[in-house]
């Protein structure tokens, strides 16, 4: 998984078919000290994540391994929302 | 997903026979500033998109869980044409 | 799936087991104005293509979608042969 | 699979609910010689393992072949502690 | 599949259960013109190789597709010795 912050929403009405309901928001990604990578995704949300919240973010396969995205053509889905993480010892993020 | 831009089509007479039916389209990569990134798919068109279209895709073995790309040597799809999206607030494109 | 040319071959006469009776082929990775990227992959020849034509190659799990592939530790595979692409209403490549 | 050394801890409480369980470890990637690349990746750990530990970690589909991964959306797990690896007949690490 | 050279050994005496009985190298990837890239991976070996040869490695659900591996945390596999490869009619490699 990697890290990421929530940048934006994404809307697009003509899809297909067993996409309809998901939700599709843009996440930056994040490295381990909190900076935008310039990488991004655009991922399914799986647990309800607002603008700005950073999340954890799953892709490939293991992507549609969520009620929401199961068998959909969905490569990458937000499957937590991250409270804190810390390294070297040190606090890097708190929600 | 990442976004794209069609950037045109390609034609492949000679193939594995059970792509039949699929039509290929050549995607060059956007970021979330709608910039090109320079990377680009050859992606499987799974909704009718068109030349100059912005549009999601998807890879790996998600690419397989459309209809048309179900059990096909297909990695890549488009699998919606995106009507908008924002970052920060501000709409970065409307189609 | 990306565009690359056929480079040349390889053999490999000591391998697991499932993979006897598969074509090796070395395949230069080609961006979408027919230009070598520099990268490269050793893909499994589905269609019988021939050193210096242009194909179109799929990776991961969806390499082993092919009669030839499937079920073997293959992650690269050649599944078409190209024979036109254009990008914005330019012919980029006929064969 | 990759090495990696483990740099800290995350938290995260609101998330999918089949991720309960899952401990999940910011793990800094090294190379063969035993230096940080600047890639990192957020694993679930199998194998018990703690801060600073050397460890190996798999990614994609293949982080979901073990007891505690299976069928979660879980795109990386350490799968083993490093005893020690040699290059070109010289130790580069022991623990 | 990519290529690479058997560099070094890997012991890792604490890991996934199904992980018993798996032999890890360290391989340096190499280019078509067999220079090392810089990159590496950890791979299973499944046909034998010792350090010094050059190999052929899958990567991804594809390295879960031999004996040895299937349904274990494995993202890569040796797969094949190879005996020699050639790029634009002359020989490059030659066991």
């Amino acid at each position: 998984m990697l890290l990421g912050r929530v940048a934006g929403t994404l809307v697009a009405s003509r899809k297909e078919e067993n996409l309809e309901g998901l939700k599709f928001l843009v996440v930056r990604q994040l490295d381990v000290d909190n900076k935008e990578t310039g990488g991004y995704v655009i991922a399914a949300d799986a647990v309800g994540a607002g603008v700005g919240e950073v999340v954890l973010y799953a892709t490939g396969s293991s992507a549609r391994q969520t009620v929401l995205t199961n068998n959909r053509p969905c490569d990458a889905v937000i499957m937590a929302i991250v409270d804190t993480w810390e390294v070297g010892g040190t606090e890097v993020w708190r929600k």
